[in-house]
């Protein structure tokens, strides 16, 4: 049993976090902050919790997460790196969902997140919580980066492809399609009902901070610079991410791709290659922290389609954070969030 | 640990039960029956099941029924009462979540239903599986007709008033609206994503099956027959039911509405009724087993006005019928049907 | 052919208003005016409206609308009753789409709208433009107070009743459910798609701004004060309002609703009565000047059910105002407001 | 004014060819076939049609649509192939929508459609309607082939890239996405609002009937064969495709690529290019027969990204259809089809 706190409880992936770890029989929540809301019951917030969460809001500066094992920081950009040196000196580990410590290149990343960063030190100490590449490390890590939600996607459909050395790095396509629940918990017109509904689009073509992210994981692996082209989507749908990938094959013989993908995660927990010639759909997800993965060579030609899904606040966000936190307590990885996706 | 079987597993309530009878700590599911699906995995059907249900769908005949502890119906209006029977004279007890066992009066019900009723005596013997009223037959009961979606949440939004005799009962109004999975999972035109969405209507106002299971139930509590004027609608959303309620007050003196509810309801781990002037929403309970209400007598006319809400394939459908299942057995009423609504 | 102005056109009110307008065979438009998007081009901001609409929003102080023959007001409450009377001034006349003008007695609106009103004597002179109850009177009014949504299909499905005396008018019950749009382009937590998509929910119960407004309308045409409970709901769609009313008979003898509906409305260019048994749905109007009504007597009891279905940002505001404009002028009343409704 | 007959008026082509025709100055509509529903009033079957089409559907052979000067065939596939030469015979003209004329190679066309064409020399004499292309041999032609939704918004996407020669055409990358009114009003469970709402999936990955078709429209503009990859995707909206496609540019000079849009569309009344960096969604061309495209060269990379936007009925079918009947008639090409897109 581990005493947590949540910082930034009232966005969704706070929400999302909080569905988990209300049921998980080895967590208990001490403190859950916002400055907005402080004092706030977080049932009152969010009613699908009355009866499971019976904790207030209350303001960091008063939250004691000092004394807690674990924090999340399901805050904006920006927080996380202003608040993890003082509770890692205190022995707190942490998992920060946003993306402060994701980008090793802190140039790169003041490019893309517009501020200066408060701690580039604790950028290279931090490891990338992607299980799937480095549950070694995430097991003795401080300070996890949780990876984006369009990188999880990404990152999982490429990686058997990158890996083998197989297709082509320099010119790699992800055409990514994300629910609006991506965008969070903010008043904003264009994610509107009325304005998303009924509604497609692609956004941010010309860059997206997810772009970087995705570039460095893959580029990690292949061990060289990859080029990637990626263009996210707004789906009016509220979870889920899809994203279709292209890679051209480089090698003339005939490669098992199916094989190739099924062996790469035979022992994930979280990830599922469907058989050949699938179509995941993102409800197939809905609510939990699987990754489903289908591989097709459409035509016999040498372009490869991966499909990957995801549910993109929990293997895409809160869902990974828990999971690596069961990691590092060495909990069974599965351990409350082994949740049935909700269908229909 | 009980032996459970499923008839009927491709439908929505079908699938629902899976979700939580797959996780159930006390049950063994042996049997998933299917006529037109025999022979395919479920989780290929329902690949949200897949690493979760190893099972295929059998054929009735094939899937050694009478061996199992407990069957549930999940099958279309009609099935169930013809071998309800001979699984009962073999020991095994029955939860049908069609109508097959809900209506008292045989008549009645083969004028809604359209067909005779196999089993008159059976439909005498048969317990209404609403936990909040019956309880304690349920808990002794061999055959329970688990109610319909839209009156589990109009009975429940209407019990307390009936029950303490201050409405005039003549004249209930149930304004009552739906998502589309309470059709059911078949091919409709009406129903289709490209009908139903961005479009809201009325339906079946002259008369719906629902009518007299609903008006059966509140004149069992009332003593008397009541009268109802029931409207269902359609709404543009997967799964929810709001009921909003509208009775008018006999007596002249104050009677506080909000403790009445809150007193009725306070031992009931199933329906949560709301701080006053609360307004319930139908993903508060998305994928759980709560019912919730709000109590209203707006610009304090005689008017009072009750907001209801249920996942209607679960307190609805498929949780209910695990409640059932729970109470026959003495198991903890809530086990394996606990789960935190998803939100968003 | 007469020169047009819009004040306010940023939002959903104000893009419809220019979808009629702008193929409106009378009219030409003159200014757009936006305080915060002065200097913006119209199309850029309504991309839909790319080579039908060449003007660019400017700002109030500099459009010249005194030189208009009528100005639209597309404004929240409380901006018409500032400008209404320097306009009207200079002779122009004004269609107001907002609130202000719409309540006869100035406190109960004050109370409502929680503002002091600006000019109480035009309150007087304005006529509530429901070309169905006041045609008449809109062909030669200066100041027309154009209805809400929820009122306009409310008073259209009351209407007959009230009128022929026929039914229980203290006991009126209007239960409403409206599509997203009618809350506005606005950025809001509660209306984003993620928040109020695949959810149902009421709203406003204790008291909602078009009750006094409603009432006032049945009132006048009862020749006595109504009793009306009116509970809106929250349609995961982006347009349409449907209104299932209930009233209870109070004469013994038999009436003929349908004919009555159809009696009353057969001259009306914009109400369509269904043939008996039908069920309105919201996009068989969608996008279309028309209200669409059934006619239901339940299980012949004495509780009449009327469905009455509108698009909101049409009949319910911007094709009404256009609709008032035709009359006022003496254009055919459907004239540029006849577009067959968008299906699917 | 011509007289004008419809085949298969049942589908959501058909109704919305109802939609333009109805209100089309030129058109007099003779007869709606349809065997299954012959003797129903049209606008009982689309309500939305009551008050502008004053017709029945009638059966096929008691239609006399040999005295039509044009009927459109809004059918399955298979169906016009079958009744194109009697009428043609009979001086009518023949816009066929679905898919018969399309594929000019009719073994390939047999091999997707799995079943023997009828009259391949009328294949070879059909002209395929996309006016942007073919517009002068359109003004003469006795038979259209309709061009499918897909192939619309993506032919014209692809297409200045293609004709100027300054793109690797043996990889072309086509991901698409479309509202599931393309699959038709059609009682199929996967389309379901309670299957595909709130979903986004793939399908027809390895194979599907549009890829020939598209293929084949730009091999010819390129007078080479065209390699392409076209992964068609189901979003959870009614109406709309949205076509995200890749191309490698092959010159080593900078080309203006906006530019070149610009260019090659000026003059096209229903293509509108969006400046530099804009990204169309499909709402801004709901209900009309816009496309609308961006250009992107994101991180200045060689991939270039094109966005085509279209409603799948109207520019990907119905709308297309009458803009082919203008042309052919010498009629100005967007009489009738000039509705500004409905937003919100």
């Amino acid at each position: 049993m581990i005493n947590v706190g949540i910082v930034g409880g009232t966005g969704y992936t706070g929400v999302e976090l909080l569905r988990f770890l209300a049921q998980h029989p080895e967590v208990n929540i001490t403190a859950i902050t916002s400055r907005s809301e402080a004092g706030m019951e977080v049932a009152e917030l969010f009613t699908s919790l009355r009866g499971y969460v019976d904790l207030k809001f209350s303001d960091p500066a008063e939250s004691k997460l000092d004394k807690c094992e674990l924090v999340f920081f399901a805050t904006p950009n920006g927080i996380a790196m202003q608040q993890a040196r003082a509770l890692m000196n205190a022995g707190v580990k942490i998992i920060d969902l946003a993306a402060d410590f994701r980008i090793k290149d802190v140039n790169e990343w003041e490019k893309w997140y517009g501020m200066q960063h408060a701690c580039p030190d604790l950028v290279a100490e931090a490891i990338y919580g992607l299980p799937e590449i480095n549950r070694r490390q995430v097991k003795k890590a401080r300070l996890i980066a949780n990876p984006g939600c369009y990188p999880t996607a990404v990152q999982l459909g490429f990686l058997p492809l990158v890996e083998s050395g197989i297709v082509d790095i320099d010119h790699l396509v992800a055409d990514v399609k994300s629910g609006v629940s991506g965008a969070g918990r903010k008043a904003e017109v264009h994610t509107l009902l009325a304005e998303a509904s009924d509604n497609f689009k692609a956004y941010g073509v010309p860059g997206h901070r997810h772009l970087p992210e995705i570039k460095q994981g893959l580029s990690i692996v292949a061990g060289n610079p990859v080029g990637l082209t990626f263009v996210p989507h707004l789906v009016p749908m509220i979870r889920g991410i899809h994203a279709t990938l292209y890679a051209r094959l480089t090698k003339k013989r005939k490669v098992d791709l199916q094989a190739l993908y099924e062996k790469r995660y035979a022992k994930e927990p979280f990830v599922d290659v469907l058989p050949s010639g699938g179509h995941p759909e993102t409800r197939s997800v809905r609510g939990s922290n699987i990754c489903r993965i289908a591989v097709h060579q459409p035509q016999n030609s040498d372009t490869v389609v991966i499909l990957s899904v995801t549910d993109n606040l929990v293997k895409g966000a809160a869902g990974q954070a828990v999971q690596n936190m069961n990691i590092m307590w060495g909990f069974p990885e599965t351990l409350g969030i082994s949740h049935i996706p909700l269908i229909p």
